[in-house]
């Protein structure tokens, strides 16, 4: 089998699996899949929810994840080895000061990291620094701004912009999912391209229902409701309806849709 | 060829051109293709920008094109035959009093009209009974709460809310893209599955910036200035700037995205 052949072979299969995708992790990660022996760097892989998912779908490939919290790193070590993968090395690293010399990796893969940092442009500039020419850069993203729903509700969307006031509060921009275009190519990546993945959830997709807009989003909203009420973004009752009107878009005739990206570039 | 190659070929190379897309009649109309010989209604043709599509798209169907507007009407004739296309019968009809007999069309085709009505569910309802069982509907709509920009801007936000009032004051519904499951399901169809057609725009896409973002959407929105000041939606001042923050979206380092729904339901 020639290359040619193969490689659209998998690009059509990823696009079968995307269409039916009843999962985040199919929706995100199906196509994120890197030749046997690269070494690829996983900046702030956190906790590791990322990183099995990544060893498991390039076994023969190098990962290097780093994270600069200790507690995160012993996490991660533990959920990667009780996956059985051993193609990962754990690093404490940071960054904005990585301890890597200029480019030794082929690869950078960045997931739900930059929307926490107050200088993204900053942390793209120093990843591109540790990567080899001709590697590629992959960027994950959502964009909370992207939500909506039927039925709609002013409470609900209020809510929402509760999370998104917080977490820019704290130096973060949940709405950088639309601003990845301009921030890589500032930060001199070229061939930049996206890949939207909306997903897009009614009654008839389940796990969707269960999966992302009950137990990934809705849960994340609710997350933010002490820190809310207490800065008084919202009243309590306002909150509540909120809370009410968006579990109401998981019901039989409800819908709810939200888009993450995925970018990727060279250096 | 069998069936099945020549199926998974389309199927791929619509892909493949959805992703290459770079006007907004390839984002939407790349996979709309009927069968040599086969029936198709298309509800409320308007001046016929879908129907020269259509004809060209699938130059062996047979298309049955209605309007209530005798102008519209017209306008169509004369567009689809300068376009030197012989597939197309034009009709005065109205959607919710069809002329048809019960279960004569083999597929029907529904792009832009529902968001107008104040009734969608009824059309839907109407237009299956002209359906023969086992033919399918195709519905495209927008949504005009799926749009957001980089950078943001709150009096471009309250310039298409203003559209979004204006539609609904008239009896329309802009926001109807993230309704049609549970209206396609109420009116009965099964198999109801969408494919959402995100446009996303930044400037390495030209043809649509100019094409979508430029004379699209913002010319849309610009279409409204006169009622949004005379209803006093807005003031002046704040419409004049929440336009140039939208045209503002459309420089070196701006994002536009927007996002269309295509469904598909058969009977």
């Amino acid at each position: 089998m020639n290359r040619k052949y193969v490689h659209g072979y998998t690009e059509r299969e990823s696009v079968r699996l995307l269409d039916q995708a009843t999962t985040l992790t199919e929706i995100l990660h199906t196509d994120t899949v890197y030749p046997a022996g690269s070494n690829v760097l996983e900046a702030g892989c956190g906790v590791g929810a990322q990183t099995i998912i990544l060893a498991r779908n390039s076994p023969n490939a190098k990962f290097t994840s780093i994270d600069r919290s200790e507690e995160s790193i012993r996490a991660a070590r533990e959920r990667v080895s009780s996956g059985g993968f051993t193609n990962v090395t754990f690093h404490l690293d940071d960054i904005f000061h990585l301890s890597f010399d200029d480019g030794v990796f082929d690869h950078v893969f960045v997931c739900f990291v930059l929307e926490h940092l107050p200088n993204p442009l900053e942390a793209l500039q120093c990843l591109r620094r540790v990567l080899k020419r001709g590697g590629t850069i992959t960027v994950i993203e959502g964009d909370h701004g992207s939500t909506y729903f039927f039925p709609d509700s002013p409470d609900a969307k209020k809510t929402i912009r509760c999370l998104i006031e917080i977490q820019a509060g704290m130096g973060g921009n949940s709405l950088i999912g639309r601003e990845l275009y301009p921030l890589l190519r500032k930060a001199k990546y070229n061939g930049v391209s996206v890949s939207p993945r909306m997903v897009y959830v009614d009654s008839s997709k389940p796990d969707l229902v269960e999966g992302f807009t009950k137990n990934t989003f809705i849960a994340m909203v609710e997350g933010v409701k002490e820190q809310a009420l207490r800065s008084g973004l919202m009243e309590e009752a306002e909150w509540d309806r909120g809370i009410r009107d968006l579990y109401r878009t998981t019901g039989e005739d409800g819908t709810f849709i939200y888009t993450f990206f995925k970018w990727k570039a060279l250096k």
